[in-house]
């Protein structure tokens, strides 16, 4: 890797990677959660990011690339935690649990897709740039909807 | 982990065991930066984390535990991934992947310490509540300033 190209090719591919990984770990995360506010939240983001799939899809033709993910340390490690904590934990802890570590991993989603999005925009690859821009959308809200119901349930 | 208050001791041990693993990996990353501006802006995170590893040592004293670190697997994949891109990439790529690399790592901590402070609220712990305070703030100016950096490299 030596360019900005290098760059945003390897880190889409590492963000593919971790979003295909998210389709396997969001239904267990769905099954774990008892609250039913939670459960369709995590039911919900799964189909979200099928859809985010897809626009990646469309990423790596903008680059003349087909999608193809590269195993990404983070996201494995993001996703390892999760799994610890439903080994782990159980009730109260669990519930907010889930929600901390779902937020963990859309905090590192926003700041992928926010580099990605800004390189794209260096590059001058304004369908990219676009693309890349709905899935941060998506991603900010999905967190602001787990916020929501962390402070709701504290509320409770 | 059944109570709010295992959650809230968990998830503290997690993240004093990232800080302190990040002291370790900061000053890699300064050294692999050969912007100047990038550099410094390491450096004086380094200088910042050994601040917040003081306040975290606080926190735990507000809960009467002693402070104590758990193995966090989400950081190990951040600096795994932060390492790797030190070995494959140079030039523009490295520079950029860097401050990327840096921004994800202020994310997550982003998150966890948003986390940890509501838990706090929830908990009745004001003291914890305002020292997670003055820590979420100074990782949210520190990927402030790291956004800053990369839109001045990009317009360079």
């Amino acid at each position: 890797m030596k360019t900005m190209q290098d760059a945003f090719h390897h880190t889409l591919k590492d963000i593919y990677y971790a979003e295909n990984a998210l389709t396997k770990a969001l239904p267990k995360m769905a099954s774990a959660a008892t609250g039913k506010e939670l459960k369709s939240a995590f039911e919900h983001h799964l189909e979200e990011t099928k859809e985010q799939i897809k626009l990646l899809k469309s990423v790596f033709k903008s680059i003349d690339a087909k999608p193809e993910g590269e195993k990404c340390d983070a996201i494995e490690g993001l996703i390892k935690e999760g799994e610890s904590l439903m080994e782990e934990a159980s009730g109260k802890a669990l519930q907010a649990g889930l929600i901390g570590a779902a937020q963990a991993v859309e905090h590192y989603e926003i700041a992928r897709y926010g580099t990605l999005r800004q390189w794209a925009k260096e590059l001058g690859n304004d369908e990219a740039h676009d693309l890349l821009s709905q899935i941060l959308d998506m991603e900010k809200a999905a967190n602001a909807k787990l916020t929501g119901i962390a402070v709701s349930s504290v509320n409770a």
